[in-house]
């Protein structure tokens, strides 16, 4: 692991995630530019001191340094934007899989170089767009994919957070705050590249649609902010429906409710995170079906990321794992030499990692223009 | 009553409504331009066949002529929109007060005229946006005015339908799909003149702010149709705030959505029309609220709007009837030579059907526009 | 109308749901046992005030003495439980046609002499179980009925209310309180007469079963109160399904939110009052479906009670309407020489006032026994 | 692990709920009695062969028999009920701890010997009562200590299922159905061991109080079964106040809705487990609020029970490794010659199993009875 020091969000959940089927097990790691720390962490995670780095070149050079079957084989990168380059690029070219958080560059031109590495080195990278991961959004996609909706009229995907509704950045124990807020990390957009991405994500992903073209409406709403934290984006798709993203850090009272709907000729679907076991289906006419996780009439591809009976709330360690585990099977399947099912090659990759990219980029270039409409460029 | 013949809906609905308090009795209508019609929906009322019409400009001449004890007192307009302004227009100039349903007119400039003669007849006029006669409505534009959520940062209207997802209006018998996608009888707008315009309304009403600016996304999504069924709008407010807007008639399985979400400084309120008697209020640092109907701890404002105990639910046809509630009592404290209290004075009026017919216009206007902001004239 | 002047709280409910359909005209009362308060209350009320009367017996005898074409036709009875069955009497055999509030009378002996009367003089009798009145409570017996569950295996019905938490019968003002916690005016039972009988009357129309046997605990749990105030009860039905009844006035911040689930071999159902445009069907194999007031797919029975559009909330009034208009549907066909459909007939009579009274008896029986079970006799 | 075979469904529960937070590694087994089955098992799970047992008492034996570091130090037993005492009791007279899944034992003398065997051996023995492990059944436990309802009236504890709808155990291949409705290997109980258990625990663990009296009315819904797999039950607790239990598993269409209201002179709280992320608190006379999982207002002992932020839903598993965690953090505490904090203790143990094998007996003693109240027995 890369990055996830004490004190760190995401890389805690990273851990929990990977360890909840017991696929992984983490034996190294690079937790801190800050030598102290990272041995802090080591130690208190248990690992030997060893294989707790100052660095994560030391990291990658010492472990592909070790043995075949004692060295690491993924590589965890945890660390705030600015910081997934460099090191997913020198982990590939050593001939690590990697795992990385979300946005997956700093910008779009690293995300296409990143893009280029993985094509010529021929390793596997998994992006943790979470809440892709929940078994009612494959569920949501599968049915989509049926036709079960009809042709794709209307999208309307929301995330409301209220955590940055102050200037929580002004707090310097506020780790989160101070680089999610700070371009020199975060890159040029702040609630658009932190959960703004995942919308965009989870809407393509759903729908199986590209967006083509967008008009945004892009706000720093709490004085003296440097990044967005608000945003509205008109859209419209590959096959010609329209849609609307909401990403807003600052809607106060909110936690972090990320939101789908999709409308076709035939009906829509309804599904949010903070019901995340439930997903509506609505008909023309016909009463509207609550479809709930690993339910005996779900598909394969909503079941194969289940790991309780209906009725056992899931939650989103449980879909951070799917990715986690999806990539692990992925993984063993090649290196048993078989083709991984469709089931277990369904994680973000560097595809998507790339299309977040060019999303924040398009749509921080649409807040600034004066024309309505601008198109999606990769 | 004009209008409201056999067959309509919003007829049916105010007669309902204008029955449910007491303070009105139906004794007269025009209900068709067609007589037959007219005469049997006043017979299926039970009305004084004398007093059914076959047209409003005979109501109105004939009522006028009757004794002042013995005439209708207000005048409730049902039709289409195209036949909106001239029977009010009549009727007010006759001495009559008005009931009107929204929006107001066929067009601005009938609406500015109707101000007019509103103002130079000093008679009163009621418009039926029926969402902001919700008791919790009224709860939440009295916290909001409050200063509950600080200044207002955010909001969020959105309105989706179903019931035009397919071309119903190719269905003789379907009237309502018929005028409705007309634009002779509804005016340049579809989706955004029938709902848009409630949704328009209560963010105004409820926020106490003004829209200065949109850009709006404006879509015919039925094959066929004649008049917007579709679109999204980008909001600026009179404060700076900026909000996101959305009407639909093609959100199949959607019934009547209609739901405002407002955020400041301080926290948050949600309240949505399939649950009515429940006002969320959402704050940064501690739990959200769970407002509901009649609440002892309601404001004075909603309370006054609401009719049973906590518990048991009101409805649509309670919120219309607090309409012409609120305009009876109005009307009956002026004729008592008394000030209508502001409780009794709180009903949509001839303002709110002005700005309504702006925001029908400036929306179709930006929906054409290449440009991404488009003020909101009146 | 018989009871209902100022302050009371069920006499009011009654006007309105009276009025919401253009059935009645309310022409005449004796709206209290104190002549001036009956005045005062027939004045706001705008009636004539030689038919406002200082007793009940003085209303029948006049009425009875006007021409057949100017008397009135229903006589509604609304005041508290120990003035239900004399003027009801009284009317019955005067020749009009009653509405009473429930429980239908102060004793099983009294509603069984009334059942008698109703037989001997012909005439018909409402009883106002509101809850049995909502459009999707009709769906629910229709399923049943259609054999959608299965035979029926099991039945909960609950009925919290939190507003006697406190000794409020302390407090002189609050009549409600006042008389419902007083054994000379609301009979052995409180919290199982007043809305202990609106759950076992839901889950006998609903079910078409009939209880036959009983297990009550019941409690008095607010110091100094007379009458129970909470009662929990297990059920014996008549096809050998098993229950559980609650009823309570003492669960500390709930409003009035009756549900019942009814469970068969095939599935099960659930409705609560809170949500009450909504019925949840449950299938063993298949996803849960969400059904809503006048939805198109819905039975002729649940739609006939239905005034808008899905979408459009009903609440408790309207339920309450249905009562009403059900009850002169009825006897309009029956003046008109037709015979009423199942749709007309399908308002609670003395039948269900019967089995009410023999509720409240045997539960409160039960409560006080030893043994486990008790028949419930009629 | 004792128990957990391929095919068991709590088994790989309690891995999961294990591996979560790293505390613990899977090292040895005897997870079936079948050596061939065990082996298998072993073997997915990536074990060393030499520690996958063919039976418990091999395990003991030869885990025993490992050099003190080498061994381990955790016996988790997640075999049918009748097959928990034997093993536990060896467990930790070898020197070993242990988890054991619910309900402790075979029968309530066996729950009395195994507690002796605690005492007198000092081991410590964790019971995984998973609901009692979610946060906000811990902050519901807090809210009612700190006294935040008042004094404590009313219990509501609900837990239906609709899994054993039909002759489920008629399938062979169905045994989850097949030995929870046997009573050679369930006990005298089915449904009110299986999940009665849960509900009677998460009440005495939220509420503090005991249950004293109870009179049941236990079923046998499904022909063919020979265990109750229904039941209601009346309670008295230790205060005075009343409560009622239902569990069953013929709710056909349910999934898992494990729920709990507790209503005091001041208010009252509502927890359900399918939405679990969330606990309503009601009051007197001002808002009921809705508080959530990680919340910074949420007490101490509901926050060190949360790993993600507000809004992140937790779920199943993450109740359960509550239990894993806390004990963990218990043994470690105590290996550390420290007193473990109240929050590290806070996982049911064998006083809990001992009350939960009375509350078996009790309850389908009292339903056999014809007795209204039967005396809660340990």
């Amino acid at each position: 692991m890369i990055g996830g020091g004490q004190g760190a969000f995401i890389g805690a959940v990273h851990r929990l995630a990977a360890a909840l089927d017991g696929h992984y097990e983490l034996v190294a790691g690079a937790f801190s530019s800050r030598p102290e720390t990272s041995r802090a962490t080591g130690e208190a995670l248990g690992l030997n001191p060893e294989r707790v780095y100052g660095s994560y070149q030391e990291l990658i050079e010492q472990e592909k340094a070790r043995p075949a079957d004692e060295r690491v084989q993924v590589v965890s990168i945890v660390t705030p934007n600015y910081l997934h380059f460099a090191p997913a690029k020198l982990a590939l070219e050593n001939g690590f899989d990697v795992i990385v958080d979300k946005p997956m560059t700093f910008s779009l031109a690293e995300a296409k170089e990143l893009a280029a590495v993985v094509q010529a080195t021929g390793r596997r990278l998994a992006l943790t767009h979470t809440y892709t991961g929940y078994p009612m959004v494959k569920e949501a996609r599968q049915r989509v994919a049926d036709g079960a909706l009809g042709p794709i009229r209307k999208v309307y995907v929301e995330y409301p957070q209220g955590w940055l509704s102050t200037f929580a950045e002004g707090d310097a124990d506020n780790k989160q705050a101070g680089w999610r807020t700070d371009p020199a990390r975060s890159g040029v957009a702040g609630a658009m590249g932190d959960i703004g991405t995942h919308a965009f994500n989870l809407l393509e992903y759903v729908t199986g649609l590209q967006v083509e073209k967008l008009c945004a409406d892009i706000n720093v709403v709490v004085p003296g902010r440097q990044l967005d934290d608000d945003g509205a984006v008109l859209l419209r798709l590959s096959n010609g429906a329209s849609g609307v993203l909401v990403a807003t850090q600052v809607a106060a009272g909110e936690e972090n409710n990320l939101r789908l709907r999709v409308y076709g000729e035939k009906g829509g679907l309804d599904w949010q995170q903070a019901d995340n076991n439930t997903l509506l289906l609505k008909y023309l006419d016909r009463p509207t079906e609550i479809l709930r996780t690993n339910a005996p009439y779900l598909s394969a591809l909503a079941r194969h990321n289940a790991r309780v009976p209906p009725g056992h709330p899931e939650g989103y360690l449980e879909a951070f794992a799917n990715i986690y585990r999806n990539f692990a099977l992925t993984l063993q399947a090649e290196q048993a030499g078989e083709i991984p099912s469709p089931e277990m090659l369904d994680f973000p990759g560097v595809e998507e990692g790339v299309r977040g990219m060019a999303f924040i980029e398009s749509v921080i270039a649409s807040g600034r223009s004066e024309q309505k409409w601008t198109d999606f460029t990769v």
